[in-house]
Order: C-alpha cells, then structure tokens, then sequence
C-alpha cells in the first residue's frame, strides 16, 4: 500500500509524522530511551520481525536520529545510539504517555511512571509555554502563519481565514 | 496487512499509538483543532480518501476523542466536535510540532507559530515536570514501575533491570 508523503506539507506534526512512517518507530525510539543499543535487544524487547526492525532502524539513522557506533569488528557490529536529535524526541514520547496514563489506563493506574530527579517527584509531564510556563491548551493558543509558509499558498483565503491572517 | 496490536502492552505509549491507527488520526485531530466539524472540511483540507477519513472519523468517535453532534435533520448531518479527551490530545501535537520545528524545518523557519495569548508570546511548547516545571529530559528522568504494571511480568529480571527495581 503507497503510504501518502507528508513531509512537504507546510506543518511540523506532518513532517514529524512522515519521518516516523509507523508505529514502531516511536518504540524503538522509547527502547533507546530504556538503554537499549543493539539490534538483538530492539527485537527481543520489541518482538518486531527483524526485517522490519532493520528497515526503521535505518530510517532512523538516515535521518539522524540514531547513529552507529562500532563496537566490536571482524565481523563488525554496531550499537544504536542516540544522537541530540533523538533525545529530543523524548518530549515526545512524554506526552504521548501523559495522555495515554490520563486517558487509557484501567483502574489500578498507570504502567509506568517517571521519576524527576532534580525535584524528586514522580511526575506527570506537561506541555507548557517555554516563554511564562503556563499550559498551552487549544483555548488559549493560537496558530499563525510561520517565516516557513510557502508564499504561493500564503494568500489563499482558506489559509488566511485558518491563522486569522 | 494485519497491524499489531499495542493495545495491551503495559505501555501508555503503545496504548496511545494504537489507538491513533494510523497517522492520518493525528492530522484529522489537527484539524478539529483548527476548527474544522465537518466531514467535507476534513476531507477538503487534508485530501484524504473519504472511506479513509469516514474509517478515521468513526475510530475517534468510538474512542471518545470527538462526538458527533447533529447540526441538521431530514436528512441527519453531524458536525464531529472534540471531547475533553480529544482536547487533550494538544499537547502531543504540540510537542510533535515543536520537535518538527526544531528539526525539520528549512531555513525559512517554522511554517506555522503558536501564540500563547496569556503572555502574549509567540511561543514554542516545552514538556516539563507538572510539579516543579523545570524541563523533563531523558537525562533527568527514570522510569518505574507503575501500579498498573502487570504483576506476572513485573518479577522478571529483564523488567526489574528496566525499571530499577
């Protein structure tokens, strides 16, 4: 089935959603986060057929989430490591288990929770404005169009009306 | 092709991702946010197949994340409108799209920017710590085992090392 391409639309959450390309991207990533490097310990961890293993873990590599690193040679074996741009994925990853514990968990709670070491609290991640760290939620924020907009869509009375433009 | 189901999985993660399906739900999501109802304005705005999207709309529906409100009789039409859960789900596109921002936009810059009308700032989302609000990173945070943590599978070595226990 030929996926549709996201990743020339004029939207973050579309690119970021093309790169991914499926569900086992997000959890291989979260297995990076867990400590895990190598590709037996993605797969046992996961149960994922090995093929596709291999093929995401390439995409996440070729996009530069991930980077390879040698660890043994003759024959040549590579670990999975993170790079700056994976781990910050992890923001992420917390909201969508933010959401997931608030909202999918049965009644004995959540699976797993996270532990903040700096203040000591097991916490629940929130998504808050960088500049004055209040929530941002959908009543008090508003989208606009961004320097990135492409120019030739930019005056489209749609696109206009949608960022109050 | 059979998709594996993460719905069970001890994971607030994986039970998120499986819900969504696909991620043309996130996108449907993204436009309720914009403040599309209707299925033509879905269908318009991100040109999606319309048994796709009528397939997309309806999961969400079960779900809880939007409800369908009628707007007009003989014959019935519905607007699709967020529930609280679905409201919820902001936060997640907006880390999504801030991470996109950060790493796939060109040099133009982000296409679209969020202002945060509290502060008057245009912003991006940071996911902080709720009870303290300094930034949660993979550096400073742990996993544990959580109360909803299945109890056959919590005594295991390999889930003990995981999580620390």
């Amino acid at each position: 089935m030929r996926r549709t391409s996201f990743a020339h639309w004029p939207c973050s959450i579309a690119r970021t959603m093309d790169l991914l390309g499926d569900w086992w991207t997000p959890l291989v990533l979260r297995e990076a986060f867990y400590g895990v490097r190598r590709f037996d310990g993605f797969q046992q961890s996961l149960g994922v057929a090995r093929n596709t293993l291999a093929d995401r873990l390439r995409r996440l590599v070729d996009e530069g989430l991930l980077e390879k690193r040698p660890y043994q040679t003759e024959p040549v074996r590579h670990d999975y490591v993170l790079t700056e741009k994976g781990r910050d994925f992890y923001g992420v990853l917390m909201a969508m288990n933010a959401w997931g514990d608030r909202w999918l968990a049965d009644e004995q709670g959540p699976p797993v929770v996270f532990r903040h070491e700096p203040c000591g609290h097991t916490s629940r991640p929130e998504v808050v404005c960088a500049d004055c760290g209040d929530p941002m939620t959908p009543a008090n924020t508003s989208a606009r169009l961004g320097p990135g907009y492409p120019a030739r869509l930019a005056g489209r009375p749609d696109v206009r009306e949608r960022f109050g433009a």
